[in-house]
């Protein structure tokens, strides 16, 4: 039987679950809007960024409400703590969609990306998702393969920005600083968005095993 | 008196004033080194920041361990984890500075700023310095009045960041494309570590009044 308690954990795990499926929806649709410079889109993405954030107050003080009346200790104490934190993760990831979204909104009507690095872009947003929707499936199942997985995973992300710089150091590069400028920025968008991801991966393992899968301990 | 308890928040008040000081000298530091192109110090800075990495899972382990054997309640509880969240601002501000330092060391023995930005960039380092030190005063004091001149000092950061992409986006500009890329992720950089102090000083408001300054939440 399940205590009020563990009810109320699995309530916030549950309010995880939601959130990283908002960040993967607010990924996709941010590299929609940025790809097809649809301005409607970029609006939406910039509201929805707004609840995830309710989301994140409404959890924290659940959590630390629960802390308060339950008193938790050892595991059930180190979860509710590692929530905190995977909520933050998760609500940086929603302002880092954000700031895809209004890149799209600042260039629009034109498309902000030239046409040679929209597959790299429309990769490096798939490879986000990819890893977003797999860390989420971590947080609710607690799979340790998937969140060793996800370190591979990330290695695509890191091979696509190199290949970012790589096309905008080329010589044929003919677009001009400011769009370089706004290329640099989208690949750390979409790089850190993809490390929270990854962090969150690596603090359910530890939560789980109470060490680090690899030498590298969590990205925040 | 002092109960036991407090005197071990104090303990842990008093290590995110150390954190506060480490950062500020690595800004400091790494700053020197990016404009001085000063191998050894850039490579001092980068391993320092192993140093902060160190001190931050300690003060997260003394914290969650005082929860367990203390089980705080209402402010004390909100104390013990805003400390929390406040310790992950610093280490991923020393994470900023040793990117800082990265780029002082990827560029070596040239100098990564052009000659035109280093008053600029020198600027940065010096505002981001002085935010760090008021949001250390404020987690020191509880100086709430220090804590709303923080938002103006962000007001100056930002000032020197749009300068920044002034002079990139500049006809004049002659550096290239991968010194704008460098500019790019150094102002983000700066900007970025300024941001996580005054999410400091906002925690520490927050936590005083019980209610944020300004309509604007903390920026983590």
């Amino acid at each position: 039987m399940r205590t009020a308690f563990h009810e109320e954990l699995d309530a916030i795990q549950a309010t995880l679950v939601t959130m990283g499926e908002m960040v993967a929806v607010a990924v996709v649709r941010s590299t929609e809007a940025l790809l097809k410079a649809d301005i409607k889109l970029a609006e939406s993405v910039i509201a929805d960024d707004e609840k995830l954030d309710t989301i994140q107050h409404d959890l924290e003080a659940r959590a630390i409400n629960l802390m308060a009346r339950q008193q938790p200790v050892a595991q059930d104490l180190r979860i509710l703590v590692t929530s905190l934190r995977m909520s933050a993760d998760l609500e940086r990831m929603g302002d880092l969609c954000h700031h895809v979204a209004k890149l799209a909104r600042m260039r629009y009507p034109n498309v902000s990306v030239p046409a040679e690095l929209i597959p790299t872009i429309e990769e490096m947003g798939a490879t986000a998702v990819k890893i977003i929707n797999k860390s989420t499936h971590v947080v609710k199942t607690q799979d340790l393969q998937a969140a060793i997985e996800i370190e591979t995973d990330d290695d695509e992300m890191d091979k696509l920005h190199r290949a970012l710089f790589v096309a905008l150091l080329d010589d044929s590069w003919s677009h001009g600083i400011e769009t370089a400028i706004d290329m640099t920025l989208l690949g750390r968008y979409y790089e850190r968005c993809a490390d929270h991801a990854v962090s969150i991966a690596r603090r359910v393992y530890f939560l789980v095993k109470g060490e680090y899968a690899s030498e590298s301990q969590p990205a925040l």
